[in-house]
């Protein structure tokens, strides 16, 4: 382990309007206002620069994508260096002409590039048409080594893939980042909107607790609308950010207003508790060759005695 | 889909006692009631036939253990056929000489032995000996095909492996069913009770979630008392059988006292769910090697560009 044994995490929850400049301006106002107040490591949200451009197919959109490094990129490791905090932030990449990613970068305190991830689980539905957008990532479920440990950062829709979490979690990582932008179809009812964010609370709390990990995740807030063709959808943004410990205990949850969390990770925590619900060991590896494939049954007849 | 639309399932919680003659009584005796108030399948807690023999390594209690069939299997098949009800029950069961299996069985409602599943993950820690009994499942994460439809039964420990649920999931189980006997340490503070609660309810609505399928969980209750020599713990199990449908959303619960629930799953909605929850549809099985291992870093550097 790396770093205090504390570990203040801020979480800025923040709306997307149309003009860049101003996003970036919450971003980096979150920023800073997390490290006034203690925060090591700060969260920002997924595609945290522009509107959910998402919501349609258009190709014109494809003028957002920058590279990484690239200008939100520098902006945030200039941020992160004035602050001394470590920044995970989230920019539409532009890797290659025709080559774009959703791409999470982690920018440390000294405001280098830590590492990226790529997210590796594309979504592909009513108002969230990623896969008109993204290639879906090919660096795998790889941690970020900074200053603070080693960082498992994930995107979004990667957070309802136990796999994913379980990967992370092997290949070293101390905690579990999810920078997201989810949120309601307006045109469902409050029950089934009730429902959607709980599964989405519950399946996050479960990767902490199947891995015995913290898990903190930055959601996106705000009404965008719907666009005047009635193609794009209008999304309600649920917010809802919150952070939990290795038992999936809750430490903090934002509610749908734009906030700061403060959300205080107590590390040797995490070595207590995976003495006493030790689940990594039990795990049945001679077993799992199933988990690469598509589907399919293997034979339902039991082994002979 | 096989079977009814709506599938009632009846959760026998009952605590155990020293004569397994009585245990026995209380899980026939809960076959019939759900069975008259209209369960088509009932499920009964992990090992409901003894103690939890567990909390200590006796050689002893190798005498507990049985063939299957043998009386236990027979007598819930003679149940089963007698209500017309589908019947998950669990069983110490005698493979050969030294080779014991926590094994669950499923009797069909004609009396037949639908299957077998035997417990994959066998836990070891301070009250739960298990290691020392049982010997891990060699017939893999296979669900068990029944009158009802293809059902997904694994045991206790198994529920906090996200692996176990996706394989069941992959290999087409509608459902997954959890036999349990888990409780609290007397000597854990509430607040340690509460979070452990918790986290096996919420990892447990985390698997219905990533997979699209409703979970139901029979868990044993009632108070154990340490053994006079204090090798044994006092274990207070902590009941709170549940059922919850594809979202992880809770359809019913129950307390820590002695009870019969009636779960009513609602079997096209996992059809509904999942057409609007894709899960399944984005795993990315060609970056999911690493599940097969024990531990480890991949390289941390990301492909060139």
């Amino acid at each position: 382990m790396t770093g205090p044994e504390t570990l203040v995490i801020g979480v800025v929850q923040h709306p997307c309007h149309e003009r860049p400049a101003e996003n970036l301006e919450l971003a980096t106002a979150g920023i800073r206002k997390a490290a006034e107040r203690g925060a090591r490591l700060v969260v920002l949200p997924e595609l945290h620069g522009h509107r959910y451009f998402c919501q349609t197919e258009d190709p014109a959109h494809f003028d957002l994508a920058e590279p990484v490094p690239g200008p939100t990129t520098e902006a945030l490791a200039a941020e992160a260096r004035r602050c001394r905090v470590t920044v995970v932030g989230s920019v539409f990449e532009r890797r290659a002409p025709g080559l774009h990613h959703n791409t999470a970068v982690i920018l440390d305190r000294d405001g280098a590039l830590s590492g990226t991830y790529r997210k590796m689980h594309i979504p592909d539905d009513p108002g969230y048409y990623e896969k008109f957008y993204f290639v879906p990532g090919d660096q795998g479920f790889v941690p970020i080594d900074t200053s603070l440990g080693r960082i498992g950062v994930m995107v979004c829709w990667d957070q309802w893939y136990p796999e994913a979490a379980r990967l992370m979690t092997l290949a070293g990582a101390e905690i579990l980042l999810f920078p997201s932008a989810i949120g309601w179809d307006t045109a469902d009812d409050l029950p089934e909107r009730q429902r959607q964010l709980d599964s989405w609370i519950t399946i996050q709390r479960g990767h902490a607790i199947a891995n015995g990990v913290p898990v903190v995740c930055a959601n996106r807030v705000g009404t965008e609308p719907a666009s005047a063709d009635g193609v794009a959808r209008t999304i309600q943004f649920w917010g809802s950010s919150f952070g939990c410990g290795p038992q999936g205990e809750i430490l903090w949850r934002a509610g749908d207003a734009p906030t700061l969390g403060m959300v205080e990770i107590d590390r040797p925590r995490t070595e207590q508790v995976r003495r006493v619900w030790p689940f990594l060991r039990d795990r049945r590896i001679d077993a799992y060759a199933g988990l690469d494939r598509r589907y399919g049954a293997p034979a339902t007849v039991p082994p002979e005695d």
